[in-house]
């Protein structure tokens, strides 16, 4: 997960007092020894027990896989395991603190494929950083998983570990704090749209932020036919005027940004009717108020918004945040468990944007009925949410590969 | 495991009738989906659980352990995980079948960490057979794990490749297919040894087999205080005069063999106390006749004994093999479980010789007072062998690392 979009402080459905303080003695003891295990699937107690899990049995099925190789996916676990990968650079917003500190997170986010979805899934932490030596490890190891979940790896190299890792693998490769938070954010736009009865092709939309989470929502705004998008960096606006572009935001400026748009945020947000902030600042009260009328406000950044919600609503029509205590929560758990079960249910080699745009579908079909400005997305916790949009995107899957 | 040592036939003590064969549509249907599973520590079921596990209470973990990283043993699954590692060039009997169809002897051989001594384990199966990129795989996993296990990686590779990964890594690593048949191997052998009333330091051994088992068993035997230790290969006994030894076995035969003997399997075993098998290949009733009076003979290659052990024991006191439909089943599984739980309890970074031996004694311990010709070692499933094991090894390993 990012810093953004994944904050789930206590909105508590638990029998437990909601307002009950988590203490620091709670947290540290609910991760004494880890918060995984590994478990049989089957009982080995007796000697035929043995027999047929170790050898002799073992060997017929070793023997057979040997023979026609497809027969691992049927007769192996790796075929619904996905490897939780971090090299520990930008975790959360901790920022570069190593695989090793990392690792409580990864725990965390394999625990949530298991809660969610039902899938199997372990963390695999690199004591590197150079993408070179991260794609090869993966190719390396590639027999012993069916999917990859790249996490909190820092931009801009996610962008090039991603498409790399997914070009060399045949399976569902998905970087998280791109493309979870975009799907889960075009869900609460589609959602917050419905309940303003709006065409959201024609908003003007501006995001806050030009690392992961940013390039991705843009992106993802963008297959969804949204065609006025705008995003800032620490520098300002993101235009094709602009001479200190890396060359993945050279890329970002050819494709957004349609009217030229040039300086600040005041300077964005001037009329616009959606923003979306995953950039860690903060936005003044001032320069919603000059949005367009019943605007939109996505305000993302954990566990600070970049304007406070009470404030926010105070000149938009709809605020949504990352945050668990205020409605309208964005949270990544919506769309992972489902993305990579129904990938993997459809034996799908890639996460295309096919994918990704019918698991935002999905998402915000739970709640129809029950939609209203607060609440333009599911609860994390609804169960209702990882069996949709796992359905959604297998079916988005075989559209192409089946 | 290697084709030697570890073949657990039905010897049932479940209720099923322990003559029921197993049938192949019972094999394969064990092993749909796979033997291994990931399930939680703790349920994540409500807010609360998740603010704890995942955002924003991880956080407070993932800043302890980046402030102190050896707090990673404590609030992490890795301290007590051991990784199952095989590129797929030696399994079982089965030769260089690759890792995909190595994977279900892998997820067996988790399963039994498990089930034996309670520690989680996952197979990571590598898609290279290249000792370099082996290594360097596992140095940059190093922090997603505690312990390494290899497995079924061909001779002689498997020396270099367990010696350099032992070297680079700050933590337990062991070649089960060497290490866990030679403990086992010397604790039949003390376990015999008792029966028959004799001193094992000034008996003739006689090794078949100079490959991962066979030197791992010499070497142990060595370490044991047994100086009379003669190993052969394909080409006859392994000998200083030889000039087509590779280094390994230029080594051995350096350290073996102190009568300076040449020949054959017959000129080995005219007048030697033990034979151990460990070479897949057979040996003639006429030449075990020739061996000493109470003889004790190890047929330990799977599924076939060298030699049938009824007709073994027409001329030998003493009979084992790798089978559990014959009495004294010598099984790696009496070793590895543990091994690395007394390892892990202890903190180890290696596994020493010591600790070898320690484990061999903690075996054949288990079964002092029930010692006879007919079980000189545990059954594998004796739920008293891995505890004892890990309480000695762990002792061993105090009494150098504490």
């Amino acid at each position: 997960m990012s810093s953004t979009a994944t904050d789930t402080t206590d909105r508590s459905s638990a029998p437990a007092p909601a307002a009950a303080p988590i203490t620091d003695e709670e947290i540290f003891a609910g991760h004494v020894a880890g918060k995984l295990r590994v478990e049989l699937a089957a009982p080995l107690d007796t000697q035929r027990d043995l027999s047929i899990a170790y050898t002799p049995g073992v060997a017929q099925v070793s023997r057979a896989i040997a023979a026609d190789e497809t027969l691992a996916k049927r007769y192996t676990w790796t075929d619904r395991l996905v490897v939780v990968v971090s090299d520990g650079s930008a975790v959360l917003g901790l920022g570069d603190i190593g695989p090793r500190a990392s690792l409580p997170v990864m725990e965390g986010k394999s625990a949530l494929f298991k809660a969610f979805a039902g899938l199997d899934s372990i963390p695999l932490v690199l004591d590197t950083q150079n993408p070179d030596e991260i794609v090869e490890t993966l190719v390396r190891l590639r027999p012993s998983f069916g999917a990859v979940n790249l996490e909190d790896i820092s931009a801009p190299r996610c962008f090039e570990i991603e498409r790399r890792v997914a070009d060399a693998l045949d399976c569902p490769v998905m970087h998280d704090d791109q493309h979870g938070t975009a799907i889960v954010v075009l869900a609460a736009l589609m959602g917050a749209a419905r309940v303003q009865g709006r065409d959201l092709t024609g908003a003007r939309v501006v995001i806050s932020g030009a690392g992961a989470a940013g390039i991705a929502c843009a992106n993802i705004l963008l297959a969804a036919g949204i065609t006025d998008v705008t995003v800032l960096d620490s520098r300002g606006i993101v235009s094709r005027e602009r001479t200190d572009l890396t060359p993945v935001k050279t890329d970002l400026a050819a494709r957004t940004n349609p009217a030229g748009r040039a300086g600040t945020l005041a300077d964005a947000l001037h009329g616009a009717d959606v923003f979306i902030g995953v950039s860690a600042g903060t936005v003044p009260e001032n320069l919603v108020a000059t949005m367009a009328d019943d605007a939109i406000v996505f305000a993302l950044s954990n566990p600070d918004p970049e304007i406070h919600p009470d404030i926010a609503r105070r000149h938009a029509a709809i605020v949504a945040t990352g945050r668990s205590d205020f409605p309208n929560q964005i949270n990544n758990v919506l769309a992972f468990p489902g993305v990579f079960n129904g990938a993997l249910d459809a034996g799908a080699r890639r996460i295309t944007e096919r994918m990704k745009l019918a698991a935002a579908h999905a998402i915000v079909s739970v709640v129809e009925a029950e939609l209203a400005p607060d609440k333009i997305v599911p609860s994390p916790l609804d169960p209702r949410v990882a069996p949709a949009v796992a359905a959604a995107v297998a079916a988005a899957a075989a559209d192409v590969t089946g």
